[in-house]
């Protein structure tokens, strides 16, 4: 009970409130060693599908035993239900609405518990900031050696989240989606190296990308290798394939935006 | 002296630059074991309503001997004090403006000291920077265990926040306005359980809001019961009456903001 | 090795994406002890010049022996070099496109290592996100206490960066450029103590300055001083020449930008 623990926190509660500092009060007031990290609040409102793409980034980064607590929580104060899931590294504490689905995809072990424990929440618990009165203090009981089994019972019937479709379209043909947006303007999409294998061989495919109206063929390693106004693919950080154009916003280039069709045509 | 010790900053300082960052390394320089919490620094630029509201709602989450940084600060470099000030279980810092107003409010307890030990700041102090200068070396000092009577005299003359006004029109109607629009565009009002007790009782009662021109009669438990595109009341985490819409920017629907007048007619 | 260290990261990554979040992680995953403190994530994208400022402004202001992590990389991927700096008492991980150039210009000691040492990177090594494989992971490790020589051997042909100029124009005239505009709107000119020595003389000068077609005379010890609605300068916490405006943008005001030019005549 005595190492350093971690929790992170990814929600969309921006920071333009105190809902962040506030959920750091209440996991430092029930242990004050715990070291915070705050992964993003900048998840798209109610987006849940963006909420379950950042963490699903970011979490393999942290130490072993790390509480990450995940709230984008359209449901709050509904019916829907805390839980909390482990995997063979890491615990998360999260609504059950699927934002945990992107995690579940990566990890041999996924087991689910529905909080039920009311001891261990901040009472009274409030209908509509849940952050607070349910899973930071969950986190902040982990964090301080509790175990999982303490706070409820094994469920099987969690949600899953759809996912946008990557659709096979013959032989060398796949159809994808713009997954996500980021500061630079790179356009992230579904496609991955489990998606699209070929994608990610060894030497770079050659490679026909389709998006709003433009074909792009150049496929690169970085960045740098972009030229001055040119826009082209890459395989990015993330592990999924990307549309970038050098120092600028490919998005803004593009007219693109989630949710923007992206197809691609191997070996031509 | 040698218990974890937290200090928090909430500040008009933005994200943009680096001021929150300078306030950190500062703290640290003096006692590299405090850990520090950024409640927020997005409180609108000169506005000390908004900081005594971000504090009042954020302080009693952390741990008792928290010491809390409030830097709203339009007077900075002419005659207004800096002060610390005391109550049960907190200590906080800022300067003497009545961003501390809302915070004295709900504390039987509250002890305020106007600092004057120049030992204590960090030199030389400038004209434009002071929680650079005096509050986050205070802060520091005071999370290494300086006592808050080494920082100077008591005093009783600190300023008080003027309030917006709730006025009671009769047996059964109240105005009052908007506090504050969370990220969400929920509209905070200052009417809580003190100023309307009867919106507050155990059952929910019947009521009328009217804002922007518009007659509200639905008042919620949560967010979740509220119908798509429908505006309705809540009793919100904060202990204020919130007027909010599913999924969606109750502040845009309604063309509100801070000050926009709340009148509720009750039991109609 | 024992002691508390701390690392900050300067970076132009944003708060929308994981990506300060991950840096972070992997900090932590090498040594969990470390002490994390985000100075500003807020450069303007590509922008060497805004970060070198910004990083220049705040590292004095931590305890020694902290690690300032700085990326503003639009070269990530290319030939440039990932380097180390030592001063006296900071340690300073970049890339190597001059954003340290004005923490150079402050410090007598500037040791500069290229480093090369693969095994303390996140392996393997993307093409797109050195901050989360290169510069976090090496920061991690100097913050458990491996010496800066482990990290690669010393260079001395490290990029600078060319600097806005300050020209003399006759025995008193001088001609600078706006070099930041912080959030409120303050003007920040590239005229401090060095170029402009009789501007921050024990008692204030008279001055004439010239900005966007206005001649400013007025020279103010604080921003409280200014009066409403009036435009002043200032000699700013930050030890150069600001322009401002009481409670208001003087950017708006004098739709002035970084990069802007500034004339001062002093005397006058």
């Amino acid at each position: 009970m005595s190492e350093t623990r971690i929790v992170t926190f990814t929600t969309d509660f921006g920071l333009s409130d105190a809902f962040a500092g506030i959920m750091h009060g209440v996991v430092l007031n029930i242990h004050p060693e715990t070291s915070i990290v705050d992964i993003s609040h900048a998840v798209a409102s109610y987006d849940l599908l963006d909420g379950a793409w950042t963490i699903a980034q970011a979490y393999r980064y942290f130490p072993p035993r790390t509480v990450h607590v995940v709230v984008v929580d359209p449901g709050v104060g509904g019916k829907r239900r805390p839980i909390l899931a482990e995997t063979d590294d890491y615990i998360f504490v999260a609504p059950d609405n699927g934002v945990l689905t992107l995690v579940e995809a990566r990890e041999p072990k996924f087991t689910v518990r529905h909080i039920t424990s009311e001891r261990y929440l901040l009472q009274p618990v409030s209908q509509t900031f849940h952050g607070r009165d349910i899973f930071s203090p969950v986190a902040g009981w982990l964090s301080k050696g509790i175990g999982p089994a303490e706070f409820g019972p094994e469920i099987s019937d969690y949600v899953r989240l759809p996912l946008p479709a990557v659709e096979h379209i013959g032989a060398n043909s796949l159809r994808g989606a713009v997954l996500k947006v980021d500061k630079f303007g790179n356009l992230i999409t579904n496609l991955g190296g489990q998606e699209a294998p070929a994608l990610f061989a060894a030497s770079l495919p050659k490679v026909s990308i389709l998006i709003s109206d433009q074909t792009i063929t150049r496929l690169c390693h970085s960045y740098a290798e972009g030229k001055e106004g040119e826009i082209f693919a890459i395989l990015g950080s993330s592990g999924y394939l990307e549309i970038a154009a050098r120092q600028a916003s490919a998005a803004e280039k593009l007219g693109a935006a989630v949710g923007t069709p992206v197809g691609i045509v191997l070996g031509e």
